[in-house]
């Protein structure tokens, strides 16, 4: 896991991120039996940052990656106090795209549930429509009583990307630091 | 390296395939020395093979991947006595889509060239399109002393794939070994 060959890269499927990730981390409660999945994906406040400060923060075993970066977001103290999330940050501000998806395993269970957002440099409602984007996964509550999904709120994972223009991963040329890091309007 | 962590994958840019893997096997002509770089991308006459047998010879260190399989593919006896290659398998034959392209480094530097090719089952020119697909590349003599870049055709690297319809990689779920392993037509 040290010495990764050349070309080889975390590239999760959605059922990784929840089934593996996610889980692994709500049941590891204890932060040091969590230390080799936060290696990979650790623990940030991401509202705290702007969209381009959080590449740098991604876990060691992820860097050098140019197109997506993890993290665990907590749920918010406002939210636990039955409030509503804040999405604001010092630049500007977490948009939702769409509704809220479903997530589902290869064998068609429904595992979670995906919200999709954009970054808006400004103030709302008149920010400009950046370049960053973020899916936001909760983790369904596996309750065999229950006959209603319930979501986990106490821990999302967060996969912040840019959209690289290029229709195909595989195309992708890496990106140096500079291109990543700029806070770009979409062109 | 060997036990590699959940989600990590060999997700290759196509500078690395060429920069890295074609150029460490062209230069490493003993295969013993090449070995390493064989459980990532094996030696294989791709065309003694339909396309979907391909997947299960893919390198050890990529087995389970769904998405794409890369191999090692020497030149062909009849291209060394000056003949055109063939690209006929027993249930049908790779063609050329477009023009072949060049690949640049990140510092924007010709590396390579790239030619892409669809499968089709059946007997040219009437065979009906499928959804495999590959990608052949040859990695470029650097010979400071001469002005032409030429193009070495000792050994090229193709890529396998199937377009999956999903146009973001990631949205992919992870697909069982029947469905990439069938020879689909085109939907």
């Amino acid at each position: 896991m040290e010495e990764m060959a050349m070309g080889f890269r975390f590239f999760p499927t959605e059922e990784e991120l929840i089934s593996f990730y996610l889980h692994s981390k709500l049941e590891l409660e204890d932060d040091d039996k969590a230390s080799n999945i936060h290696r990979v994906i650790p623990i940030l406040d991401i509202y705290r940052l702007d969209p381009w400060q959080l590449p740098s923060h991604c876990g060691e075993l992820c860097h050098g990656d140019t197109e997506q970066w993890f993290f665990f977001m907590p749920r918010q103290e406002r939210e636990v106090r039955g409030g509503r999330p804040s999405r604001t940050t010092a630049s500007g501000y977490w948009k939702a795209t769409g509704s809220p998806s479903h997530v589902y395993s290869s064998e068609n269970k429904v595992i979670g549930v995906k919200k999709s957002m954009v970054f808006y440099n400004g103030k709302a409602p008149t920010g400009r429509k950046t370049k960053w984007k973020m899916n936001e996964y909760r983790a369904i509550k596996e309750d065999p009583t229950s006959s209603t999904p319930m979501l986990r709120h106490e821990m999302c994972l967060c996969r912040v990307y840019v959209v690289s223009g290029s229709s195909r991963a595989f195309d992708r040329r890496p990106t140096s630091a500079a291109e990543t890091s700029s806070a770009g309007d979409v062109k």
